[in-house]
């Protein structure tokens, strides 16, 4: 039995599970991982400043993967785009900033187009750009977003929007989904599917290190926050709207709030104060959105696609036996 | 045919549907139009220095409807919280502020007690103080709550914690739900109902002036914002955790991050400043979620108790069989 749904019709997939680009956890090796196991997978580029799309794409070894951008970092990385879309991948998916761009170039090379959004702004201009699919993605997720919608009443209103504009493009659910009731969840507000982060954050495959996954694996939800103090401190020039979803920690609870004396402060004493918070601890940045409570296990991501999908269709029946038996 | 749960065979509703009590909106005939049509109506005391409990229960004209209070609030208001036991209402929810120094007596005198919580620790804390029913609201909710956690994944955190603690309590999601997609949902994620406040706003019955409707229907989630700016401006003595969802307006805009310099103002001052903001505009505060984009009329409340019980039902039977198809 398979969960069937417009994408994975569309895309040839078993179950309407999508992994997120994340960067660095979504490497070659899990992106793989997540497409064999029936899902698509989607290597995170980020930045454009660490492992290199060949080198990723090589990684996942002939799986049907795809890319995910940073749309903003782009204009810095003139070239990065080409060098992927080279590679024939699966799909692309640019998230922040406006896709308009670069839209044209990843449609007339023949890539599905997934546009992440995070308000209905957002979605119509995604739908302008001419998406393939719309991923929306509520404040509860991880890493960067916006703080205006969560997951819960997003979705459905895009779905709606979608349905009037342009009712052949697909939607995705995104932001704290991490089992299968996220994903029937996902389904019953109308989107053909999820796209989910954090849950494949914590896999063997995620290019993560085990110190950082071992300390997400002992938090809750109610220990992430929205800030901006590790952009700050990684000189990384996201637009003022973004914040970006982690773990609370020392430096964290010692700078948010005071972001414009981080910023007036030269970025080698930035890294001197997160240090000197850190006190010689490993972990520095641990970013995981509000599921991270839902999560006790570092499974492979195949085994967990599997069980993802499995979950969410005993739930789906589950609750239309209950109606059955009136 | 009915959606059977847990609430609705304890509660003995037709459907898994609570109004939330919202202060002024959710009067007795709010709450009676509720109750009348299958689902649970809980009339809001708020502050208690508005309409009396006695009135509101009056007007519910022996319909079978609970009362919903704001915990702390009750301090300034000893007497509120037992002349409203004494007209032994079908439940009691406590909202916002520690419910254990009142949670006792709410349950010596049989009425069933729902807590609100917004994140784990008020869940353990609610728990502990013996609620029979945790309202899991996430920051999507209008009103008063907590920015931490989003609904869709504190709901199945939540109902974790219930089952591995006390299994008989039963879990309501709550914040950005306003339709059958929402309820759905809900289901999925493991909530035995849902609790619904800025779908109900929008109702007949809802004591609410027609021009503030009017301004909500026209609104979308990305217009609304959580702030204090205007508990400043009522010299409302909320524990600092907490902000509010509404309607961003131009006194939001302009005072919105200026909360400081709101608070050192007068309280003759900060009215005014409000009053200036507005500009002879009728309309001041509307307190709604994100969910206020998912609504276009303002039917009755009884007949939107229907709507939504049916179209959750369509939609859990609808993704069912898509499973058995295969």
């Amino acid at each position: 039995m398979t969960l069937k749904t417009r994408l994975t019709e569309t895309f040839g997939l078993r179950c309407p599970i999508v992994l997120a680009p994340m960067d660095p956890a979504s490497g070659g090796e899990l992106a793989a991982a997540v497409s064999r196991a029936g899902g698509l997978g989607l290597i995170g580029v980020g930045y454009g400043d660490g492992a290199t799309p060949e080198a990723e794409f090589a990684k996942a070894g002939g799986a049907c993967v795809g890319f995910g951008f940073i749309t903003w970092a782009l204009a810095n990385a003139p070239d990065l785009l080409d060098r992927a879309l080279a590679l024939k991948p699966a799909a692309v998916m640019l998230s922040f900033a406006d896709p308009t761009p670069v839209a044209g170039k990843i449609r007339a090379s023949g890539a599905p187009l997934l546009c992440q959004v995070h308000s209905l702004d957002h979605a119509r201009r995604a739908l302008d750009a001419g998406a393939d699919v719309i991923v929306a993605q509520g404040s509860d997720a991880g890493g960067h977003g916006l703080t205006t919608r969560g997951t819960i009443s997003l979705v459905p209103h895009v779905v709606d929007l979608v349905a009037a504009r342009r009712p052949e493009v697909l939607v995705l659910a995104a932001g704290g989904i991490a089992d299968g009731r996220g994903l029937a969840a996902a389904l019953t507000l109308g989107a053909d599917g999820a796209l989910l982060g954090t849950r494949f954050w914590a896999t063997r495959e995620a290019k993560i290190p085990d110190a950082a996954k071992a300390r997400a694996l002992a938090a809750t939800g109610d220990d992430t926050i929205r800030t901006t103090v590790y952009d700050i401190v990684r000189d990384r020039d996201w637009p003022a709207e973004y914040t970006g979803r982690l773990l609370r920690n020392r430096f964290v609870d010692e700078w948010h709030g005071r972001e414009n004396e981080l910023r007036a402060m030269d970025l080698g004493a930035r890294k001197a104060a997160e240090e000197q918070s850190r006190g010689g601890d490993p972990v520095s940045n641990v970013t995981v959105g509000e599921a991270i409570g839902l999560i006790d296990d570092l499974p492979p991501a195949g085994e967990l696609v599997e069980r993802i999908a499995a979950d969410a269709e005993r739930r789906l029946r589950a609750a239309s036996q209950a109606l059955s038996a009136d």
